[in-house]
C-alpha cells in the first residue's frame, strides 16, 4: 500500500501551485487590496527560489522579506529568474519587478517614526514595502522618549504634511507610540522592536507596554514591519489597477 | 516638618482638576479627535464621583466604561450630577449628556464582528462609543469558525455596506480577525475577548494567535473594545464641532 | 548634620520575642536608618494582634501596611493597645505611635507623582511612611502621559522644591518614571501598580517596561509603595534619634 | 568504597540492553501497535550508533528521528551497521530496514494537510513514519487560511479519499485544525510547527490556539509530528505481523 | 448619523438564528458527525435561554456544559422550554431531548479512565457526552501512578472490553496517560485536569507533560472533557440518524 | 447501547476500594515508609466523607489536609466515623485516628524554621504530619534573613539538638534556605510559601530563588509542607510497626 | 509618488544630527546631571560608527556599552576618530576622551559588591561608568551568601568608606543585596546579574527575588550595571562642569 | 578623586583570596560536610586558571563542573597546576586531587537512575560528585515509563542493595521519580534533565510535573545533577577526615 497524492490542477487566475509545496495567492489584491508578502525565514530555499521562478515565468512580481544574506547572495547571483529582483533596507527584503509593474494612487501619506536607532533596520522594512506599492513616506528616526525636545520637534514637522497613520516603532520599555497618539490626530500603530535586553527585553516589554497603553493606539507583533506596512496600506485605501 | 503641597491653578480651557486626584484632558478632543474616556474600573468611587461632578458642573460630557453595578447604582441614584446620564451596553458604560451636544460627522462605516455569542457583550462597548461619537455601526455576532458558511453569509452582508474599518472580536482561539482580513479590502483590527478557560483561557490565546496571524492585522489588548472603538473613530475621521 | 553609625551590639535591646511565632526587629532603624513595618497582609490576625500588643506594652511604636477593612476593625475597636493607633491612606496603613515619640531631621524633599487617579491611593502609602519619618514630601498626581502638558507643568512645579528624590507611580504601560528620568537632576525610582487589565495588566508590563527604562530608573516591585518609602528614606539620609 | 553496578542480564524477547546506556524495548510493537521510534537529538552520537549496531545485530529495524547532518553522515559513510538505511524528508529522519521486513495492513487514509510552505519538511515527517508502517496516506500542502478558496479546493480533493485521520499541520496563529475539523467528519489532530516569530512565534501561539479550539480537535506538541503519526498509526488500528 | 442593523434572514436547514447575538449551527451533526455543544460559562444568562428557548421550540435537542448552580436553577425552575431538560454529572452538564431523539449506532467501546478521585467530576463530562451520543463507556477511576498495582489491575479489566480509544483525566503531574498509552493498543487521548497547587498547579504541569510525554498520546486543554468526548465520538464512527 | 461499569473487587490487604471513586493505598505504609495523605481540596466533599467512612470502618486511621472550615465543620459535626478525628494547625488538618494506634520508633530530629510569622501556619502543617508519625520535631519561626542575629541566635540553639534534616520555609525572596545551608551539616529541604505580592509574589521567586540556590539543597512545590514532611520522615528512616 | 522626507536642522546646543538615523542628546548631563550612554548592541556599525565620527568631529566625548570584540576591533584599528578612546572592562566598554575634559566633583563613595565570581565582568561595567564620571568607588567582589563570615568582614572593610550607595551584584538566587541591606544604613541597589542555569537562570530569578526582598531595596534590570551607574551618580549628586 | 580599593588578607583557615575577583571556601566541607563545588561555565577562563593555581599552590583539591571543551583543553594542556587532574563523565568534569586525599567513610548506597539513555551524561556528573566523595553508587540507566517492565526490573535489582536515597533523572514528562517513589522506602530526589523539545522542553515541564508529583519527592533545577549529589552526600552522613 503506498502514499496516494493527488496533485490539485493550477487555478490560472486567483491562485500558483507551484510543485506541491506551494500555493500563491494571486487573487489576494483584488481581494483585499494587498500582496501576498513571501517570509523567507523558514521556508526551505529551494521552496523560496521555486516559488519565484513560478512567479517570474508568470510575468509576476512579488516582495520578498527576512532574507537571510546566504539565500539573498543566491537569489542575487546563481538563480536566473527572468525579472529584475532588487534588495532594499539592509538586505533583508528583496522585490522582484513585475513585467508590466502596477499603476497606483496614494491616499494620503504615512508617517514612519522610530524612538531609537537601533529600531531603524526593522523600520526601514515597512518604509520598503509602503514605497514599492506607491504609497507616500515620511519619516523621523530616533525621536527618544527621555528627552521630550527630540519628540515635540519630530512630530511638528511630520504634522505638517498631514499624515492618515503612524508608524511608530519603539524597543526596550516601548513608551513612544503612547506618547505620540497623545499628540495627533491619525491613528497610530505601535511596532514593537527586538530590542532590549534582560527581562522583557527583545520587545517584549515594548509589546506589552503598547497592548497596556492609555491611548488608543492598536498594535502588531514584534518586528512585524510589514504587517504594519499593509494594515497601513490597507487604511490609506491605496489600490493599485494592472493595465 | 511636614508636607508641601502646592495645587496647580485650573486650567480653564484643555484640562480640569478635580481636587488633587485628577486632572480631565478636556484638550484631548480637539488635538486627538477622540474623547477621553473615563475607565471606572481601579479608581476610587469618591474619585470617579468627584470627576463626574466637576464635569457636570462645567457642562461636559463623558463617557464612562466599565462600571460595576454597585457603582453604577450610586452614580443612578444617590448622586445629583445637574446632567443627565445613561447607561448602555449591559450596564457597563455610563453616558453623560454634555449640556451642547456636538455635530458630528461621520466619515465611513464601522463593521463589529464576534466569533460568539460570549463575545457580545465586549463587543457592545465598542458599538456604544462608537455611535456616542456619532459614527455609522453595522454588526454580524456570533459567525464562528467552526463551519464556515455562518461567516461567508455575514461577511456577504457586511461587505454592502462598504465598511472602512472591521473590529472583530474573538475568544478562544481568535482567528476569526485573520479569516475575516483574507477576504475584505478595510482593515481589520483584532479584539481578543476573555472568553475560554484553561491554557491560553481570559483570551491569552487569542490575543496571541491575532498577534501571530498570517494576515495583516493589528491589535489590542484583550477586551480593550474602547481603545479599538477609539482607534477606528481616529481612522474614520469623525470629527466633532461644538456649537 | 553629619552621619552617625552605632554598631549594633547584641541583643536584649534589639530584638522583641512574641510568642514563638514573632521575633520583631527593634534594631534596624539604628542599623539601617529605617524601621521594620509590618506587613498584616498574610498574617494571622492573632499573630499580628500580638506583635502590637507586645510593641506597645514595651512603648514601642511601629507602622502596619496593608490592613485589611476586617482587622484594623478589630484593631480600632476591639483590642486594647494601650498606645493610640492612628489609620492612614483610605484605611490600609496604621500608625502605632510610640510612648517617646522620636525627633526626626529631614535631610531635603522627596517628591510622589502619579500617572494617573487610580495610583493615589498606592501612592498615599508612601507618603504616610515618609510623613511618619519627619521626611518633607511634596506631590503630584494624575499627570498623565497621553497628553505631556499636564506632565511638563507638574513638574515645573515640583522641580522649584529641589527633590532630592523622585517616586513615581504608574500602572498600564507604565512610562511616566521614563519621561521623569529624562527632565529631572534628581533619582527616579519607579513604583509601577496593579493598574490595567488584560495581557500585561495588574502592574506587570508597568514592571517590565521600567525595568526596560532607556532612562537610568531603579525600580521596586509592583505596588511596593512601603519599599520605595523605606528606600526613600534611606536616601534623604533622614534619622531618628530617641530620647 | 567503590561503584556498584551489576548490569541487567539481556532479556531476549522484549528488550535490547545496549551496553548500560540504553534499554531498547522491542515488544512495544506486540503490546501497542506502534514501534518505539529513536530520537537521535539529546543522544550522544556513541550512544545513537550502539544502539543501531545492536539492533542491526540481531536483524531489528529501526525509525530514526531528527537526525542532525552531522551524525547522518557518520551512519550514511562510516558505520557498518550490517542492515541498509535510508534517510528520508530532508535528512531528518533514517530508517534501519529490518532483516524480514513486517507485512502490514492498512485500515483506512490519513490525510496530512498544511497551512503553510514552510510547515512542509515538519509533517514529512509523519508522512515518512506512516508510509514506513505500511499505512496511505494523502496530502494537501499550503492550503492557507488568509484566502479560505485554497482550503475548500483542497478538502474537496481530499475528503474524496474519506481520509479516517486528518493531521493538519500549522504555525503562526495555528487556525487551520479549527477550520478543518469544522468541515470534516474524521478526527482532526492539530500538529503545531516552530513557524513564525515575536510573542507566540517557534509554535507557541499555534499550540495555544489548537488547545483553545472550538472545535474538538486533539493537539500533539510543538513539532511532534512523530507522535501524531504514531497516535495516527493505532487510530488507524495498521498492525505488522512479523513472519 | 445612526447604526445601521440588518438582520440576516434564518437558514431553516443549517442554522438556527436566535435574535442578533447566536447562529446555532445545525448542519455540524451531519457534516462533522458530532453535534454542536452550548458552552454554559461565559454566556450572559439571557442568551443562553434565548439560544435553548429556540432550539427547542423547533423541537432540536442540545447539550449544554459548564452551567453554573445558578443558571441550572433558572433552567430547571422558572424557564418553561416546551422540551424536557435532564441535568447530569454534579449538575454541570443539561440535556435537552430533542422532540424525536436519533437513533444511534455505537461503533467499539470508549474506555474513560482517571488518575485520582478529584478528576472523577470532570471525567464525568465526557462520560455524559459520550452516552447522551449513544456511545458503549467503560470506566476505571482512581488508579493513581504512585503505585503501579492499582493501575494494572484496572487496564487489565478495561482491556477484556477492547476499548477502541481511551480517555485519561489526570492531574498534578499527568503521568498517568503515558503510563497508559505504554501498555495499550487502542489510542491514547490525554485530558489534564485543573487539580493542584503551588506551581504547576491548575493542571499546568498536567498539561505541560503530557505534551511532553514519551508516549504518542494526543492532548486537550484543561478539564476540556467535551472536547475529548467529541474527539472520540468522531474516532469510534459514532453516527447519528435523524427519523 | 448503555455504558459498561464493572466494579473490581476490593483488594482486602493493599487497597481498599470506595465506591467507584476511589481507591486507598493501604499498602503505602509497608512499601514506602510513608502512609498515603488524603489531600481534600478539590475532592468532592461526599467523596471525602466516604473514603474517611471506609477506613473508619475497616479501623484505619488517615491524615486529611487542607480541610476548608466548612468542611470540617461537616466532619466535626455531622458526620460519625466511629472513630476519632482530631483537628490540628489553625484547622486544616484532621487525624482520624486509627483503632490500633502504631508504635513508631524515631531516628533523629527534624528541624522546622521559617523566614517570617507568614510562614507559620504552613510550617505547621509540616510539624503536625511528621509528629503524627511519632518524629521529634524542633522549631524556629521567624528567624528573617533581613538582620542575621536573628538566624544566628536561631540555629545555634537548634544544632545543639544535631537535626537530621533542615526543612527551611520562606515566602519572598525565599532566602533563608540558602544561608542556612551554608551553615550546617545536615540536608536541607527549601519549601516556598506563598507569602508575597506583585511580581514573584505568592511563593513563585522564593521557589526559584530556592532552585537556584547556590547552596545544595532540594526543593519541593509552594505550600507543600505535606510532601516536605512525608520526604522528611523517609529519610528519617521512621517506621511504624503495626502491632 | 515618492517618499517625503525633510531633515530636521541640527540643533547646535542640545542635539546632534547624525544622518538620518541618530539624534545625540547633548544636553542630557545639564539636564539630569549623567550623560547619555551609547548602548553599542543591536546598532548598526555603521550607525554605531557614525555617531563617534559626529561626536569626536565636535569635541564631545562619549561612553559606549556592550561593544562586541568585532565592533571594539574596528573601533580600534580602522576608524580615524580624531579624539582618543580607550576600553575597560574586558574590552566590553569604550571611553571617547572629549576634547576639554569635565572637572567632576565626586560627593561621597559608591560600594560595588558582588555575590561571585561570575558576577564580577558585569560589575566592572559600573565600575567604567563611575570612575568615568569622577566618583570614588570602593569593591568587594565574590562575598557570597552560602558561608556568611565572607560577607561580614568584605561588610566590615566597605563601611570603614561609608559609602551613600551599594551596589550589589548577584546571580542565581540573588540573596546577597537582601542580606546586604538589612545590615546598612546606605541605600542599596540590587543588580541582578545572568548568572545560573536551569528555571529561573540567566538572571531571572534573581530579578524575582530581590523585587520580593524583604528589606527595602531598589532594582535595575538584568545585567544593567550602567543603569544602576548612572543612578548612582545621580544619587550621589556627582556634577561635570565643562570648561 | 580616584578609586579606593582595600585587599581584604587572606584568612589562612577557612577562606582563599584569590587575587579581587575570588574567595573560595575552604571551611566549607568542615562546616556543612561537602566541598564547594567550583562551577566553570560563566566564570571567565582567567578566573577559572587563577583559582586552581591558588588551590593547587596550598595543596588543596577541587572538583570543577561543566567544564567547556576548550577550557578544559586549556587545562589539560597549557596549565601547569603542580597537582594532577583528571577529567570525568564525558569531560563536563575535572576532578584536582588534593596533595593528602582525605579518607571518607561511607555511610549506605545511592541509586542513580535515569529514564533514558539522553540523561545518561548528565547522570554521570552526580556519579562522578558521589564517588569522589567516597560514596557507594548503584545505577540503572534507561529504565523509561513507557513500558514498566524495564523499571520494575531494574528496581528489583538496584532494592537488593539497599539504597539510602534514589536521585532519579528525567526529561521530557518527568514521570520516573513520581513512579519511583511509589515503589521505594528511601527517599528519592528527583533531576529534571534539559530533554525534550516544544513546549514544556528543555526540562521545564519534567521540572514542573516533579514538583506537581503525588508522591513525596524533592526537586533540584533543570540539570542540577552536582546539587543532587552533594544533597545525598549530606543525606548520606559521609564525612571527610583530613589527615
Amino acid at each position: 500500500v503506498g502514499r496516494v497524492r493527488r496533485p490539485g490542477k493550477p487555478s490560472s487566475r486567483t491562485q500558483l501551485d507551484v510543485g506541491e509545496f506551494a500555493r500563491y495567492d494571486l487573487g489576494r489584491v483584488s481581494r483585499t487590496g494587498v500582496p501576498e508578502v513571501i517570509l523567507a525565514e523558514g521556508k526551505h530555499p529551494d521552496h523560496l527560489v521555486g516559488i519565484l521562478r513560478a512567479l517570474a515565468k508568470q510575468g509576476h512580481g512579488a516582495i520578498v522579506s527576512r532574507l537571510s544574506p546566504k539565500v539573498r547572495g543566491r537569489l542575487d547571483r546563481e538563480v536566473k529568474l527572468g525579472l529584475p529582483m532588487t534588495f532594499h533596507a539592509h538586505g533583508r527584503m528583496g522585490l522582484l519587478e513585475p513585467r508590466r509593474p502596477a499603476r497606483r494612487t496614494s491616499h494620503g501619506v504615512a508617517a514612519v517614526v522610530t524612538a531609537g536607532t537601533a529600531d531603524v533596520p526593522i523600520a526601514e522594512e515597512a518604509v520598503t514595502v509602503l514605497e514599492s506599492q506607491g504609497a507616500a513616506v515620511i519619516t523621523a528616526f530616533d525621536v527618544g522618549v527621555a528627552g521630550l525636545h527630540r519628540l515635540t520637534r519630530a512630530l511638528r514637522r511630520l504634522e505638517r504634511s498631514q499624515p492618515s497613520v503612524y508608524l511608530v516603532f519603539a524597543g526596550r520599555e516601548g513608551a513612544l507610540p503612547t506618547i505620540v497618539a497623545g499628540l495627533v490626530r491619525a491613528p497610530v500603530v505601535g511596532v514593537p522592536t527586538s530590542v532590549g535586553y534582560g527581562r522583557g527585553g527583545k520587545g517584549e516589554a515594548a509589546l506589552t507596554a503598547m497592548l497596556q497603553s492609555c491611548a488608543p493606539i492598536a498594535v502588531v507583533n514584534i518586528d512585524a514591519a510589514v504587517s504594519a506596512a499593509l494594515f497601513a496600506l490597507q487604511l490609506l485605501g491605496s489600490r493599485s489597477q494592472t493595465d
